[in-house]
């Protein structure tokens, strides 16, 4: 399947609650740091090393905020939900398949 | 939110990529174990191992054939793929918001 290493590391990310609780929180808008460490109830060495692991798998991007040099906002990537929502429906069609292949075999049988 | 540890499981179970292999082949019709392992180009101790943490965290299931009680074949359990695209759903939702949101300032601004 098409990019398999996206996914996967999609998949290793998002098996941590408290980054999916991140994830979460970037859906609604950019947060800093340090905000976003109060709204997930965690400290904010915690929210780095959690930061650095969603930046490293491509999950998030990091951008300046131009007025003021020091501070650093965080933001949700578009593509690595693309790409798990593109492996689940790759999963949800061979399923379908399989259903439909078994109701014709069963109405095959039935007649 | 609802079931964080059903979808902690199902993240986790489906961050290795023969796991996925295994959902994926598994989406297509139920298989007994043997078929599974050279179908997913692996071993029988190895699918054995994964088939158990599939197993335990409720992804898959196992049923016995009625015509020979040695077999067992293993199926795609619905649950695991619900909660997985409802939680996709819900950052989506938060996603499309926070877009539109950006969308209606910008259009103020431009006014």
């Amino acid at each position: 399947m098409l990019e398999d290493d996206r996914v996967d590391s999609v998949f290793e990310v998002l098996a941590d609650p408290t980054r999916r609780r991140v994830v979460r929180l970037l859906a609604e808008r950019p947060w800093p740091a340090g905000e976003l460490a109060r709204a997930a109830g965690t400290s904010a060495p915690v929210i780095s090393r959690h930061l650095r692991i969603l930046l490293a798998a491509g999950v998030v991007a990091d951008e300046r905020v131009p007025d003021d040099a020091r501070l650093r906002v965080f933001r949700l990537r578009r593509e690595p939900l693309v790409a798990l929502q593109a492996w689940l429906d790759q999963v949800k069609a061979q399923w379908d398949e399989q259903l439909g292949a078994f109701k014709r075999h069963v109405e095959r049988e039935g007649q």
